[in-house]
């Protein structure tokens, strides 16, 4: 039996990707994962390392067969790595390949962590995630959206940093604007915010707004969005939360 | 002027550090942290990279005194890498840096990301934060306890995966168990939860447990700990928690 390895390469440039993450997409005689990202890591190679490598590349929404291939190699022998952007774990495909391990009882799955949006699109801004913070996805495909507007308001009202990912989709625009007014209804119109898009890729760009100005953003599905906690604030053009709430 | 680099190492062993944090700090003159970590990082760099590096360990709580050490280095000319476990940005010391950056125009402070415990640790487990989660300090030394209280009752409200920083500390060992009883009012007691101690280090050890058993689980600094959200599940002994709440 081959084993299967859950393995999140970070934002997308080698930099940030960890060694054990290289070591054992190098070590895989599979490589499988959405286009992108499989491209992506096939560049990192060295020549002697794609010899007799297999890359299975899969559109981004048949998530359930490309596991199933992912199986079926390991039934065949063969080790296999499912690349996915960010951490495997966090929206990634470790949980459906752990989910479905149930039905082979015999093949072993490991999750190889990396950087996910929220912590690589921090650092970018500067210091939003400090403190507590809450991950939100603004994507309903899977979520009942009231369970999503329920989340939002209540990690406002703790006063939890957010990050919120998949801000918009083709078929709902407005996700954002929605969400910024249900933090609204907790959090200070002038709340420092902050949006990074292509996070360590070509193209990368970052912006800070107010909650306010968040609204009338236009983001896309390359965008991490950040909004700040109470006491967050803008130091020297940077997005930074201080670590408590007293005085040392 | 030379510039710091607030540089996240990951939990602890050099497989799960990036690239880019690794060159970072090769490529910088001086050296900063605390004790272990920048031990550390001196074992994982090559005899021509130590040459001409200064290294200055500090003890865990001069946080400010480690900053102001960097800045003087950084005045001097010398480019200053400030290791950090896990994220620098996650509890760490890039929200310091930058704050005390405004009191020092000409100097630049770069967030280099790297892996926290809660993606580490989450990996060990399975796959407990697939799908929104709240990260939570159980530490009240720079924030007032109550205010630590409302983000657990609300987020266990909103059904978040919750994980679980600093679950205990010398003075007060009865938080856990404090979080427990909060989280219990929204979420069933037998909720999957786990912890892992020692994450990517000697001695690394995790257990699941349902929220009932959780409260009398003995932890300790070393320990993080994941609570599931309501469909979290156990899966071939991980913890699984699935990206949605409809089926495909």
């Amino acid at each position: 039996m081959g084993k299967i390895y859950a393995v999140g390469i970070g934002p997308g440039n080698a930099g940030k990707m960890t060694e054990e993450a290289r070591q054992v997409i190098a070590g895989c005689d599979v490589i499988i994962g959405y286009t992108v990202y499989v491209e992506l890591v096939r560049k990192e190679l060295k020549d002697w390392e794609l010899k007799d490598k297999e890359f299975i590349t899969t559109p981004m929404t048949q998530e359930v067969k490309r596991c199933e291939t992912a199986f079926e190699r390991a039934r065949g022998g063969k080790d296999a790595a499912m690349v996915c952007s960010g951490d495997a774990g966090v929206y990634g495909m470790a949980g459906l390949l752990l989910e479905m391990a149930e039905d082979y009882p015999d093949i072993e799955v490991e999750v190889v962590p990396g950087i996910t949006a929220a912590l690589s699109g921090a650092a970018v801004l500067g210091a939003p995630l400090i403190h507590d913070f809450a991950v939100i996805s603004l994507s309903d495909l899977l979520t009942p959206w009231e369970k999503i507007e329920k989340r939002l308001a209540m990690a406002a009202e703790a006063d939890f940093c957010i990050c919120l990912y998949n801000p918009s989709s083709k078929k709902r625009k407005d996700h954002l604007r929605k969400a910024c007014e249900i933090m609204g209804r907790s959090k200070a119109g002038e709340t420092v915010c902050g949006i990074v898009r292509n996070i360590g890729r070509d193209g990368e760009e970052s912006a800070l707004y107010t909650l306010d100005q968040l609204k009338d953003v236009e983001v896309d599905m390359f965008t991490t969005v950040f909004v700040g906690n109470s006491q967050t604030k803008k130091v020297k053009g940077r997005m930074v939360t201080p670590r408590g709430y007293s005085n040392e």
